[in-house]
Formats: structure tokens, C-alpha cells, sequence
């Protein structure tokens, strides 16, 4: 038997958005963002609907309250800010709203002379009603109004009565909303701070920190390298892992399967006799130099991000004391990592089937609240789609709970649905396929899926044009005016974006051998000197493009992209506009690191609220040239032996006189 | 506190598909359709990942299963099929398979020659464990493979033991689902009878079927007129009310304020001292000659279907036996239907928001079963749009649970939101905007959205060219051609359509005014007496047209319109395929009913699988006329005097002798 339910409840309520998975996720925001909120809301027969968006932080018991406006097709929108960091809640409610019906046909009524007492009364009846549920001063302007529209001569001054706007807001607030329908999720909102959706990643190894050759670096000479990476303009500092590197199936250099004496090791060989996830490497110093090192960033405005990478070297001491998370053999050794035919007998993964598995939990989320302890509050998660989606959601929603703060980057270079989900179990950033997106069609598909489709609002992307473990071919092939387009790239269509460096600024362009995207010598597996005043490095342009970035917000947006047409396959356009039009960026790269390339932009001027008729100054912010443009078709040319893009700030004219000066 | 949960369940399902509304309604298909099931799915790392679909009747207990197939981009689909009317379930189960992970990697290490006893005891355990859960013969051959894998010398026959058959087959079966994901939700499918998808309606007033002028038609009437309607093919004979019509406030002929003696008065203004919806008009006649026409039409294979109007004449019943189904003024009258400056007074709504909603609701739903026991099994519901929604979506699960035969078809002539809403709820059919689609830009985006989004899936569009509300400008001014344009589109757009006769084969074109859609002497307010052997009529050309619905199943079906380029405005061009290609057909029509028009079709050979070098006939099933096509590009021309459209039968070559009995 099918229960009769909610009969008198007319308003239906449907597809409410943004939702992630019909709200089994929540969507994501930075402090200070807001939520557009989008219902289709419509009721059986003409009555007057009104909706409001609820609204909460999980730390507040009342809910906040926001009016819809109708839009077309029965949809509607309302839109909140957040304003503080942890989970706000939405929903929509909506009802008939019985005052505001009769006062419309009232109006109309009145317009076919077609008012009748019966009309005022009822009229009467529901401000009489309303002004039961009311007390003071309100109360008595209803019961007044009601009073007024049972007099003989109301009929008179019927128009009066339904202009005045008294009678109207008096009835907003007090109506009442009688067989209300509310939507049947809560949908959420996780609100992070503000770097989860604007950050300037800088990776590098400690141990190549040193300030001379031959020497293993220390959390020191990290210390020391501070002012380096602020003077690039970065804010986050991302360390691979600090921990005791595995001695038993230690790699040697460029990946030998031997390790020779003295080789360091790969730092994702995590643990030995020394320590696991909870300790730091003896060679690279103590835990008070690490605190140390935490505290002297951020008086450099810099964030030590963290690297977590949940596997174990065979000498990890997990492995004695915890043999039940790894998967035993039959002849009672330890299945360590494979993918046959290739062996990994450095790495133990740990068997998140284990029966012991709550146990296991429980440990592995110890090792980031060990670290939060410390001072940390942004990790980057190594290979989290190797670990089970159950664990990550738990986890994070644990950690986030406590410390809303926190912020986790996964570093997951896998299959695309596989990425997403991560992002929807509460991962603040994401990898990306950047890095292969290298053409001109690559790209704009990319970035118009990543910002135009369901994914923006749970997945943001950070986009790295070089890793430890990716030297593309386009920059081994296209050398130092590659690295330069391919920053200008990230930094423009990415609010979140890294480098690797120092192999970024000093544009190493060797692989491990043809076809391979590893680096010859990589830093993953020895240590290296690098000398930090080599004459063709990039650290001052890419300095100025961080400037830009800080200086203008659209560079801190994801949402605001648009591609212009430019006839030349080799070279790329986009605009990034502030919502007022105040700002307006229009970056131009040239994505062919051998050759001049020019072409003919074509810019929507009326959009962009340009004078057809008049010129305008384009303003480029990397080189300080500035060009009078005139309509919107407008010539380009870029040298990649220079500077391969454009960052322009086109200025829109205010005055006549054609004077720079006279520009804003 | 969050709490851990599934910790060892690896395998994600998401986005099952089709649903609706996140699973909150069913999706709808006939009996003996397919439900073509997808969804993502995917695990951490890298082992074996098998998925099924398990689906079955609400009558069974028992799950069916059916084993998905991994497509791209981790989208996984199976298809089930639906063989009884009522209700289905379907939800998605997937595992990581051990087994298989372990017979692909022994696979890969074999051709490595990296196989080691081992690796071949971990498979031994896995049968061996599979054993237990198995008796009989397949428990002893599970066993039988294990020893093998265990005896000294397998290593030597690993390649044998790969490809084996036998070994996959058996543990296809029997390998167990550790740890299998189940999506969350269980999603429903409405499986109606055929009909449901496939029907060809007739609408006439009884009161206008007497045999000669000057007569009140009755049943009986109707039931000579049987005959007439089923030779030309329809299927579904739908009656306007048939029950006592209001005194009070009745209309006059032409929709005048009041009416004269002997107007018959608004069949839609039900309910009179004789009775109310349960009762039929006593000049209409009996119960039992009600009975009689029910039983009369099954054996002309016509079904009749009965019109719900929930509204009452102020002389129903029901106003004096449950005044407080209505609204109450505070005069003590009761609230007629307006909506100012227009007023209704002949017809009194229900107040659904009513104290005594329940058994409003009870009541209303007794009609229905009222009628159901007189075997009506086809209700027409009118305006169901300004009654509340929770009220059908109760009203029709309660009967269809009884009595799965039972179709709805939603007169809901609103906005697009709200029409999709009622057939969310449970409406079989419903009403569409295809009256107003007339130009060839409107019919392809109207066809491709009712056949190509999100709509399809529960929304079953039926066309009627006209009703006696609905006479457009494109049939008053295109007369005889624009009747038989309008008849082609709707008999081939959409296996259910509808007519409103004889207006339409008599091509009735005079409206009440200008610029008016209704109907001159509308029969909604006088009786008429219609000549059925008048020499223009249509009912031929509607025969044929519904005798080649019946032959080609490609006309039975929603979801396969394919529009093709025709260089002509006024001409619209469109096949209808199976999936096997052996049954093509192909509709020209001429949208201009003034002018003779031409054009050029071009067609995708290659997808149709015809031959680009050979000739094609296409053979026109109305005219039979047959021509020989050559190439992508064909020349067409219709004229509007005699047929303005074609429906071209595809042949296709398979001789060489260019004779058309050569032809299939």
C-alpha cells in the first residue's frame, strides 16, 4: 500500500543545483566564494509560489535564509556567501503563498472593476490570520490593515491598497507558509581557505639543497633556499617524503636495480631501521629543524606542503610489528608491489583487505595528524588511487572535521573517472593530465572541460607542466621557450599550479634515455648540486608572472576562461574578465618553441563593452609594451627566442585624446 | 565522528544509468523491451574488477543477473529484457575477482617465464577455497585443478593450464564475491503493456454519432459507429465525458454566457441531479449499454478510452454531500473556478488543500476503480496539471499496483517542467506540444528532444494534430494538404498519436473567430451531425497510414528518428531503421500545403549499409510508386494537391540485373 503523503503540499521542488551525485558529495568553495543555487520549483494551478535557499554552517543550529527569483521555465535562483572555513548545508524550501495569489487577482480585479466585498474579506481573513502569530507593534499593522479592508468605502480605495508597499513587506515576513515544501537532501558545501583555490606550488628534494657539491642537503639548507623560492613568488613549498630511506632493495642511481655504495636511495622507499612515516630522515636533521623550517616559511609567506606516500620499504618497522597489512605468500614471504612482469621488490603495499583493516586505518590517518601535530596543513598524497576510495573518504572527512584547515593534493595520474572521485571524496586539488595537453586543441578542450562541465565544482586542478617523474617531450625537445610558454599556461589557466624545480627554472631537458619522460640522473634517486645563479635561468620571469598572478584577480579564478579564435594552429588566445569588467587579462602564447608565429586574434568587443569605433590600449604585462588596437581583429606576432606570450591588460579608453596618460 | 565503513569493499559504482530524478522515479518501458544498463565502475589499483546487473520482477524474490561488459573509459553496460507487466528493479553488483587477477598475471609471468611455485600455490588456494563453497561434480573438478597446480611438474605445462576453459568457466561461477559493491540505490522500471507504446487514438463526441440530423447520439451510436473507426486503424476510441452535465451556469453553443433551451451544455461541466462521476447521461443511455460498447470495440480490436475530469457542475452531488471539498467563501458560497478577470462559474474545483484531503483523495481514486470494474483499463486524465502532484503520484501506484493493464494519458497542455512531472508520477502517456510544431526547425529540435534527452526515458510523447480544443492557423489555412501533412508527421514522428473526429478526416477548418484555435459550433457545446460519406474526407489516406504503422515496426517505436539534409525549408526529411537494417524507411514531407515543393536528400549511405556504386529503389508505400536512387544526393518533389508526403520503403540491391523483381 503506497501511503498517502504530504496531500496539501502543492510546490514541487526538483534538481536542485550545484549537487555532486544527487548529494552524496558536496561541493567545494574557498572562503568569501559564493553558491549560486539553481531549482526548477513550480505547484499544480496559477497560485503564487515563493522559495527561499536555507543555508548553514554544520556548526550552526538556525538556518539562514535567501529569497529565489524566477528565472525562465519555472527555474529559479538564489545565491550565499560563506564566509567561514568547514561544511555549510542548502537546501530549498518552497510554498503557495495565499496572500500574495489573492493580492495579484486583487490587482487584476481592480483593473476589470470587478471587486466585490467578498474579496476584501477574504483578505481580511488571512492578515487577521497572520497577525495571530505575531506580537508588538506588527501585530497591530496587521490587524489594522485587516480592519481597513472590512470598511465599507475599502472598495473606494482599492488601488491605495494594492500599491502599498507597507501592507507587502508586512506580509513577506509574516505570512505564513502553510504546506511548505522542502527539498528531501541537504546538500553541502566543503568551504576551505583560500589558498586550497589559488597557490603557486615549488617542489624540490632536500637532500639536493646544499650549498656545495657532494654534499647531502639538510632541512637547513631547505631553510636556507626560502628567500630562493619567495623571490619566484611561490607559496606553497612541497617536500618529497623526509622519512628513513629503505635499505633492502634499494635503487641505485637512475633506477639500477642495484644500489651502489653511497647511493641515497628513492625517498618513496619509505622506512628503515631508523624510522617509518613519523620520522625524518637522520641525514636530513631532527624534528626541532624541521618545526624550525615550518616556522622561517611562513615568515616568507611559504606553506610547507607534505608528502604522503602509503607504502613501505621491506626494513620498515611496520612490517615486523604489523605483518597482518601486507599480504603473505604461501611460503611466508611478503608480496611486495608488482605489475608483471615488473617486480618492485623495494615497495610492500599494504593489503587494505586485511581483516585487521579498521586497525590499519586508524594507523595510517595517525601519520597525518602526527604531522598536523608538527605544524603541517597541506599534503600531497602519493598514488592515492592505488588505496582504497572507502579509506580516503573517511580519513579526510576525519582529519577536516578537526582541523578544516587542512588541504590534500592528489597526486593520482590515472584514469579520468578515477581522478574525479577522488575529488569528490574530499581531496582539495588534483593533478592533472596538463602536462600532456600541449596543443592548441588539446588545451582548450581541456580547460573548458575542467571549468565548464559537473567537474568544477568538486575538482580543482593543479596544474604542474614538469614532475619529478614527467619531462614531457615538448620541453625536452622545445628547451627553454618551452618551459616559458608552458608557465605562462599553467599560471594563467590554472589558479593552482607548480613547478619542480631547480630542473624547471633551469630548464633540464634531458631523459633517461629517447622516449622515456624520466630525467637523466634524477634527482629521485641521487643527490645534486644545483647552481642557482647559472645565467639562462628563469627565476626572474618567472617571478614576474607570480606578480601577476597576486596582482590581478582574475589569475585566481577558475570559472572565468574564454577562448578567442586566432588563425594560427601554433598559437593560443584566451581572455580571463573580472565580472564587472574591470579587469580584463588577454594572454596570447605562441605554443611553438622553434618559430616566429603571428596570427589575427578575434576579440568580442561588445562583450567586453569595447568601443567599436574607438582604439584601445593592450598593456602587456611581461615585457611593458604597450599597442593601440582598433576593432576586433588584431595582429599578434611572438618570437619564442625572447618571450613566447602576451599577458595583456587592455585598457579601455576614457578620454579622446589619443595619449597613453589619458588611459586607466 | 565519521564511521568507518565497507573498509574492504575496493570497487566504485557510480552514475547508474538510465534513472530518473536520482532513482525517486521509475523509468518506463513495454513488455518484451530491453533495459540497456550503464554505469562507472572502477577499483584502486589494478586488479580484475567484474561487474553484473541484477534486476527482477516485484512479483520475485529472486534476482536475475546478467554480466556487464567493460566499454571505455571505465563505462560498463548489460541489457535485460522486460517480460511481464508491473514493476522491475535493477541495481549494479561488481567485485574484485581474485581468480582472474591471478590468471591474467600467471598469464603475463608465463610468457616472462617468471612463473614459480608460488605463484602457481596462490592460484591452487584460490580453487581450493572456491571447492568448499561447491558440492558435486564441480567441487570435485575445482579440486581436481588445484592438485594439479600443485603437482612438481605444472610449471612446465602453465601454458595449457592458461588457456584452459573449463578452469575459467568454473570459476566464473564459483569464485567468490568478496567484498562485491552493491550500488546504493535500486532502481525501478514501469513495464506497461504494449499498447502503452504504441497506439493510434480516435476522439469523438457520442452525442454526435446518431445516424441522421437532430438526434442526441447514445452509446448505442457509438457502438454502430464502430466500424467506421476501426477501418481506419485505430486502435484506442477515446470519449469525451460521458456523464450527467450541469444546469447551473451551463454554456451556451459557441461558449455563450448562458445557455438556451436545449443546449446541451459542456460535457467537461460534470454532474447534475441524475448523478456525478460515476453515472452516465441518461440521453447516452445505460450501464449495460456502456458494458456493451466496451465488449463491441475489443472485438474490432479497439479499446475505449474514458475522460477523468476532476470537477464538478455546482449541481454535482458531491457539492452538497462534502461541502468541504471546496473552498468556502466567507459569504457562504463557494469558490468557482477563476482566473480574473475570468470567471468560470460553471465549474467548481476540488480544494485540495482541504482538512479532509484523505478521503477527497479516496473518493477521487474510486472513480477509477469504478470504472476499472466496468472494464475500462484506458483513462485520458484532463488537466491533470491543476491538481496537486502528490495526489497522482498516489492515485496511479495504488491502481497500476492492483491492475498493471491500467494507462493514463496526462491532458496536461502546460509548461515543459510540469508535463515532465506528471509523467515522472506515473502518467503512461501524455499530451505534447506537436499541434504547435510546424516548421521543419521546430519538429527536428521538438522529435530530437523528446527521442534524444533525458525525457525518453519516462516521457511517452503522443501527437495529436488536433483536439477539440486545439484547431491551429497551419490546419485552418492549409486546409485538405495540411490535414494530410499533419496526419504522415504524427502517424510516423510518434507511435502514439490522435485524432479528433470527424472534425479531423473531414478537415474541418472554420474557427470560432479570427485568430481563435477553437472551433466554430464547437461540438464541445451542441451536438452535430456528421455526414461520414462526404467525398473529401480523409479516411483512406488515415487508413493507409495506420495500416503501414501495423506492418513496419519501425513505426512502434520512440527511439529511432534520424532527420537528414534536405535543401528545401518547407521540406523535412527523416528514416526510421531497425537495428538489424532490415527494415528502412524513409518520410518526405511537404510542409508548405500551398505549393509545390523540391528538393535534394541527402542520405548516409554507408551507415544504412548501401551500396555507393549500385542503384537503390525506394519505394513510396503510399502512392507505391517506385523510383531508383543513385549516390548520397536523390531529387524529390511533393505536391500539395494530391499527397504531400512520401514514406518511402529502402530496398536494397541484391542482384546485379537492374529489374525491380530483383529487389527484396
Amino acid at each position: 500500500m503506497t501511503q498517502k503523503q504530504n496531500g496539501q503540499s502543492r510546490v514541487v521542488i526538483e534538481d536542485v543545483r550545484p549537487q555532486v551525485d544527487g548529494g552524496e558529495f558536496p561541493i567545494k568553495r574557498v572562503v568569501g566564494q559564493s553558491v549560486a543555487v539553481e531549482a526548477n520549483i513550480f505547484a499544480d494551478g496559477h497560485d503564487v509560489v515563493v522559495a527561499v535557499v536555507r543555508y548553514r554552517s554544520e556548526r550552526d543550529a538556525e538556518w539562514s535564509e535567501v529569497a529565489m527569483t524566477p528565472l525562465v521555465n519555472d527555474e529559479w535562483e538564489a545565491e550565499f556567501f560563506v564566509g567561514e572555513e568547514g561544511v555549510y548545508c542548502y537546501t530549498v524550501q518552497a510554498w503557495i503563498d495565499r496572500f500574495k495569489t489573492w493580492h495579484r487577482d486583487l490587482h487584476k480585479r481592480a483593473i476589470a472593476n470587478q471587486v466585490t466585498r467578498v474579496d476584501l474579506t477574504i483578505g481580511a481573513e488571512l492578515l487577521e490570520a497572520a497577525a495571530t502569530k505575531v506580537t508588538g507593534s506588527e501585530a497591530e499593522r496587521l490587524t489594522h490593515w485587516g480592519r481597513r479592508l472590512r470598511q465599507p468605502d475599502a472598495i473606494a480605495h482599492i488601488e491605495q491598497i494594492c500599491d502599498d508597499s507597507e501592507l507587502s513587506l508586512l506580509m513577506d515576513r509574516h505570512a505564513p507558509r502553510d504546506f511548505a515544501t522542502t527539498y528531501q537532501r541537504e546538500l553541502r558545501v566543503t568551504v576551505d581557505r583560500v589558498r586550497a583555490g589559488f597557490s603557486a606550488w615549488y617542489e624540490c628534494f632536500p637532500r639536493s639543497c646544499a650549498d656545495s657539491p657532494g654534499k647531502h642537503g639538510t632541512l637547513k639548507d631547505v631553510e636556507s633556499r626560502l628567500p630562493y623560492v619567495a623571490a619566484m613568488g611561490f607559496d606553497v613549498l612541497y617536500l618529497p617524503p623526509i622519512h628513513p630511506v629503505g635499505t633492502q632493495f634499494r635503487k641505485g642511481k637512475n633506477n639500477a636495480e642495484e644500489a651502489q655504495e653511497g647511493d641515497v636511495g628513492s625517498p618513496w622507499g619509505i622506512g628503515a631501521a631508523e624510522g617509518g612515516h613519523k620520522s625524518i630522515h637522520p641525514q636530513l636533521g631532527t624534528m626541532d629543524d624541521f618545526k624550525h623550517l615550518l616556522l622561517a616559511a611562513r615568515e616568507h609567506g611559504i606553506e610547507i606542503a607534505m608528502d604522503i606516500a602509503f607504502q613501505c620499504a621491506p626494513d620498515h618497522p611496520y612490517v615486523k610489528a604489523h605483518p597482518q597489512w601486507f599480504r603473505q605468500r604461501p611460503d611466508g614471504t611478503i608480496q611486495y608491489a608488482e605489475n608483471p612482469p615488473k617486480k618492485y621488490q623495494d615497495i610492500y603495499p599494504f593489503d587494505f583487505e586485511t581483516p585487521d583493516w579498521e586497525a590499519l586505518w586508524d594507523e595510517l590517518k595517525s601519520i597525518f595528524d602526527f604531522w598536523i601535530e608538527q605544524g603541517v596543513r597541506i599534503f600531497r598524497v602519493d598514488n592515492p588511487h592505488t588505496k582504497p576510495f572507502p579509506f580516503w573518504q573517511w580519513c579526510i572527512a576525519e582529519i577536516k572535521r578537526e582541523h578544516p584547515d587542512v588541504l590534500f593534493l592528489a597526486e593520482a595520474f590515472t584514469r579520468p573517472k578515477i581522478t574525479s572521485r577522488l575529488a569528490k571524496l574530499g581531496f582539495s586539488q588534483s593533478y592533472t593530465y596538463f602536462a600532456w595537453r600541449n596543443t592548441k586543441e588539446e588545451l582548450t578542450e581541456y580547460v573548458t572541460e575542467l571549468t565548464q562541465t559537473a567537474l568544477r565544482e568538486h575538482f580543482r586542478p593543479n596544474f604542474w607542466p614538469n614532475t619529478p617523474d614527467i619531462l614531457t617531450e615538448y620541453l625536452q625537445f622545445g628547451g627553454r621557450p618551452a618551459f616559458m610558454a608552458r608557465l605562462v599556461l599553467a599560471a594563467t589557466l590554472s589558479p593552482n599550479y607548480g613547478i619542480y624545480g631547480p630542473p624547471f627554472e633551469h630548464c633540464w631537458t634531458a631523459p633517461a634515455k629517447p622516449g622515456s619522460e624520466e630525467y637523466l640522473d634524477s634527482e629521485k634517486y641521487q643527490v645534486h648540486f644545483h647552481d642557482l645563479k647559472r645565467p639562462d635561468r628563469l627565476n626572474e620571469f618567472i617571478a614576474r608572472v607570480n606578480d601577476l598572478r597576486r596582482e590581478y584577480g582574475v589569475l585566481q579564478s577558475n570559472d572565468n576562461v574564454v577562448f578567442h579564435d586566432i588563425d594560427n594552429e601554433q598559437m593560443i588566445c584566451y581572455s580571463k574578465v573580472s565580472a564587472d569588467l574591470s579587469e580584463i587579462l588577454l594572454i596570447v602564447v605562441n605554443l611553438d618553441p622553434h618559430h616566429r608565429q603571428a596570427g589575427w586574434i578575434e576579440l568580442p568587443l561588445a562583450e567586453l563593452k569595447l568601443d567599436q569605433s574607438q582604439p584601445y590600449q593592450v598593456h602587456d604585462l611581461l615585457s611593458d609594451e604597450r599597442f593601440l588596437w582598433h576593432g576586433e581583429r588584431n595582429f599578434v606576432e611572438l618570437d619564442p627566442s625572447t618571450v613566447p606570450a602576451h599577458i595583456f591588460q587592455v585598457r579601455r579608453r576614457v578620454r579622446t585624446e589619443r595619449d597613453f596618460e589619458y588611459y586607466l
